[in-house]
């Protein structure tokens, strides 16, 4: 995973500043108890894309923020994200992510709350060290956003097959926390309110991207690259946008019942819709608006002048809905 | 348990501003999940002395915060401690809080994990509703040494019949909290470094007291008033300080072995080792030591000039050693 990346071009800009956030991140554990030292070093050592706080510090460089507050933002972002992966890993009973094994598989329950618990209060210890209260309102607003759609979700009976229940999802899950990348990273930046509101879009919208293509590809991709059964999620009852786009162009399908009706105990006839919906030109759908996300984010970058930086953000967005993994 | 605190004298400065606290904890969950509204106001209305509030609104009413600040701050602190409480009491497997059902009692463990998450993100959003960043450090740390506090307990073979394990122990547990509740007050107040460093001291003396209270008060409250069986803390195999003087006091216990040794299968020696402790004098000496803790904080206080809120944090320093449950 980190091989492809490497290979990309937007890295290169903030190729000496990512050492620092891991680092910064590694430190957080210092002083206190050596399982928790060694429980977050598993978890940033399972590697990840990094590309929250890529995206973070692509901005904040674009726009002049100060390189040190720039590295604490980075950081706590990307702590926050792990903290919210290893609730969701117990939750989900998840026993690998990225093919390592998670938390809860060799921790009890109990020391998996407590470890994200910890990392929650390390990464809101960050977000006070950008110095910036407007950083840390919209550092708690994000956390509240993202739990409010994990909270949503398990307590709904099933996921109803309607776009706005998808949209509110997706965005809770993994725009919200895009878009404070690179809305905080623009407040750092001191720039003026435009600027802020435009970088605020380009975190919305290639963040709505980035998950319609993560969802896209538990369709499409290789079991062992996605470290998970293809179209898991439609299995687990999760309706995502491929089977949303197959639903408005087949509503008849009777094998789309169950998952209408929330009942997904005919394992045969969901592995059957899935297939129905790889044929039937769905994913495609589903693509073309992952494709209009990010046309959307890269004309609220437009009114910006050249840069190393925006070319990145350029680049890193054609990434986003180009990836096969 | 109001009863007995609305017949105080001490909350007479805060009577106006308790209620905007309850008002601010509750308007928290407005505009989320309803299960979620229904949690918060279920962990609200379960009672709770509101103790952590009440030295926060004391502190800053005294040196002269501004009032919306402080009540945000309050309610902050307050919304911080429900949420480690939800955590606790799932890890704990605690079925009963004050006689009322916990949340984990009735909602599963994935919804009281998010329940909590949810609520530690309020509790963050309203200490950067502040808008100090100097509160939001002291808040993220607080919330880390608690952490800290609790996976070092979780993971230990035993607690060790060892003072300075002690101390460390309930500073991370409950004196933290209390240290917040008077420092962030005195820091939103604008006063001198002097003045808020002896506010920390005063929190962090009254705050090891009042658990040092709730640790003696497990070995001689009435079942009924505690919510829990008497020396509960011991069968668990928790060394609290009435053991701890008692192991000065008579080393040479046999019935102390299976605590020393962290072996605490023979509940009928336990209990028998809980009598022991109880008519030994180790209780009364527990107690000395939480005078001395109230006596240090009050005489951190004693620069102050005289003014209601100053009395009524002396008043709240002795309730604190005098309380029955």
């Amino acid at each position: 995973m980190r091989n492809e990346l490497a290979t990309t071009t937007f890295l290169t800009p903030v190729q000496d500043y990512l050492p620092l956030v891991e680092k910064r991140m590694r430190a957080e554990a210092s002083g206190n108890h050596p399982d928790l030292s060694a429980a977050l070093e598993h978890l940033l050592s399972s590697g990840g894309k990094r590309i929250r706080p890529t995206i973070a510090l692509l901005t904040g460089e674009m726009l002049g923020a100060e390189p040190e507050r720039l590295v604490t933002l980075a950081a706590s972002i990307e702590l926050l994200h792990t903290a919210t992966l290893v609730h969701d890993d117990l939750i989900d009973g998840a026993l690998l992510r990225r093919g390592i094994p998670t938390l809860n598989a060799r921790w009890s329950p109990a020391a998996t709350i407590l470890t994200g618990d910890f990392i929650f209060a390390r990464a809101a210890k960050l977000a006070a060290e950008t110095n910036s209260v407007e950083v840390m309102h919209l550092f708690a607003e994000t956390l509240s956003i993202i739990v409010n759609g994990e909270v949503t979700q398990l307590l709904a009976n099933h996921t109803p097959v309607a776009r706005k229940n998808y949209f509110q999802r997706i965005h809770a899950k993994t725009a919200s926390m895009f878009e404070l990348a690179t809305t905080a990273a623009a407040i750092l930046s001191e720039v003026e309110e435009k600027t802020i509101k435009n970088l605020s879009t380009f975190g919305y919208e290639i963040g709505m991207a980035f998950q319609i293509v993560d969802d896209v590809l538990d369709f499409t991709g290789e079991q062992a690259m996605v470290g998970k059964p293809v179209a898991s999620d439609l299995l687990h009852g999760i309706v995502t946008l491929p089977t949303i786009k197959y639903y408005e162009l087949q509503p008849d399908d009777p094998d789309l019942l169950p998952i209408i009706n929330g009942k997904y105990l005919d394992e045969a006839g969901l592995t059957r819709l899935a297939e129905s919906i790889r044929v039937s030109g769905a994913v495609e759908d589903a693509m073309d608006e992952a494709h209009q996300f990010v046309a959307r984010g890269l004309d609220a970058l437009s009114f910006l002048p050249h840069s190393q930086e925006k070319q990145a953000l350029e680049d890193l967005a054609g990434y986003i809905v180009n990836r096969i993994m």
